[in-house]
């Protein structure tokens, strides 16, 4: 088993469909379709509300919001795609011998706020770059529940599993534990929520994964993560499409189970507050905001991940004993989720 | 006139006194006290509460948050003092004469986020650091207001603008401009606040002044800033004592103005939209903040900055002619408020 951080070796080019670009910018916005029509029919009164926008340099998007639904206190399906002649310095550092090329990139990402607490929030983002003979897959999906259900965490990462394991038995493993490691608050030494997947530079070519950190939140967890064989665009592309098609089932009946329960004050206040984690993460680790932000993104679209209300207390910790600090102690450290056994 | 951006040449040791650190230690410490009794006494029933805590590396603070008070939903002031063998990597590449030397560092900050929303949020921040024979001052104060009073503004400016005439004619404004340089939001292209002073590096050898950026928010500010005369170690603490004991009295007749104006739904749920902008500066730009959490620092105390209750709203845009538009044109771009002459 070899593992590598940045081994990212382009050879010659790989098969890569002469319609490669408008194929993955139709996936991305049958994905928005489909995920908004499937939210919209799962909230029963929010309405998506959309706003298209153009990129001056090239390329545009079309932002949906839904606001004060049923279900969703506030949601947000992004589709993007830009193109330009000068590709951002990150990837020319990676790809010198891309200088001069012109670049591709499209995708979609998704975060949802429920209203109700127990309804845990949720987070997807599919997308593909193109430049040259360099191309490359990422994405995933996670969820951050506020209260412990160990049957919507098991349920969620067993769907997320099953489409994994159509296309690679090292897929799940592999993003799995990408996923606990890259949505990882390391000043409050918590994840994010109970991750799923996470992948990214998915070109065939790479090693499946690149760590993990022997220091990360991860590090105990098993790697044997095999050398997989290479495989092709049309492979990566069928797989990503299955990730995204995945969303809803895995989401969905999480919020069925959960929409119905009563809660006051209490749990309301833990969500508000929990919600700060997710405005941490986004703001100081999450590489494609700040990305964004620093490059003249569009700034609506891509602080719209940001809750609708949050609440910050100086010094809060759980009372021992509680659904709060069992949240704490279990579901916010990496767990073999898919092998959950009920009590 | 010579401007620039990193000239600090450290020579023969200026005049340090012997006991530098336990006398600014001490000045920090009383500022915090004087600061804290000054705001119990403003706000009438909020009381700080304290929590000491110890640095394992050497060094430690007290940390003294009120919550739910008359005036004051949240605020938070904080002395520390902090030492160690090895110097922090951002310092080391500055100073690389220094590698194998020990480091002091010791400050006072504060962020203060009132109810009302017609009372400005404040934060103040005053700090130094020794190293062998580098040493320097830095910190600063900045009013951000949510409704638009020109003489608040003015009031705060003129206060610290006659503490700073006291020591050089130049300080006011050249940490003025400073000011509005760093707490500018690129991605909003709006300054947090109405400014006040900012300065980092006082050595008493460097340049008041790094800049401006030619293409910052006061690129079109006047720049003629005077190559200062040397100043001394006592100058320039004596300078930052008279800085910290301005801020009573810059703030205190703010809040008295207008603690007991009412408001409602509207004017509170502009206050939460606004401090969403607090977050956002505080996290993605802060350097202080961004430093502290990714060296393993006293995450509750860096975050007590952050607000008690925040809201985000996709694609808000402020009604025209309204106080909230006032704001956003006038408010949230660098003004000459000293001499700013009433309507």
């Amino acid at each position: 088993m070899t593992v590598s951080t940045t081994s990212k070796t382009p050879t010659s080019a790989p098969l890569l469909p002469a319609d490669s670009k408008s194929r993955v910018s139709q996936f991305m916005q049958g994905i928005q379709d489909e995920i908004c029509q499937g939210l919209e029919a799962l909230d029963g009164i929010g309405k998506f509300k959309e706003e298209s926008w153009e990129r001056p340099e090239g390329g545009g998007g079309r932002s949906r919001v839904m606001t004060q639904g049923d279900v969703f206190e506030q949601g947000g399906v992004n589709f993007s795609e830009v193109w330009g002649e000068t590709l951002p310095p990150s990837i020319l550092n990676q790809y010198p011998e891309l200088a001069g090329k012109g670049f591709y990139a499209t995708g979609t990402s998704m975060v949802l706020h429920p209203r109700n607490p127990y309804i845990p929030t949720v987070h997807l983002n599919y997308r593909y770059f193109e430049a040259g003979h360099v191309w490359w897959f990422g994405g995933g999906a996670d969820l951050t529940p506020y209260y412990p259900f160990a049957e919507d965490a098991a349920h969620f990462h067993q769907t997320l599993k099953a489409a994994c394991d159509r296309h690679h038995p090292e897929y799940y493993p592999t993003f799995k534990l990408w996923c606990d490691e890259y949505f990882y608050l390391k000043h409050r030494q918590e994840t994010r929520g109970i991750g799923g997947l996470f992948f990214d530079y998915q070109d065939g070519h790479t090693q499946l994964y690149r760590g993990p950190d022997p220091k990360g939140p991860a590090a105990n967890y098993s790697n044997q993560v095999g050398t997989p064989e290479p495989r092709s665009w049309e492979d990566l592309f069928a797989f990503v499409q299955e990730c995204g098609r995945a969303f809803l089932p895995a989401y969905s009946p999480i919020v069925e189970r959960r929409r119905s329960m009563e809660y006051g004050d209490r749990e309301r206040n833990f969500q508000l507050y929990r919600r700060g984690r997710y405005v941490e993460f986004n703001l100081v680790y999450d590489r494609g905001t700040i990305f964004g932000l620093q490059t003249n993104g569009r700034t609506e679209s891509i602080l719209m991940s940001l809750p609708p209300l949050v609440r910050w207390e100086y010094g809060y910790q759980p009372e021992p004993q509680t659904p709060e600090a069992e949240l704490y102690e279990k579901f916010l450290k990496p767990q073999d989720w898919v092998n959950w056994i009920g009590v």
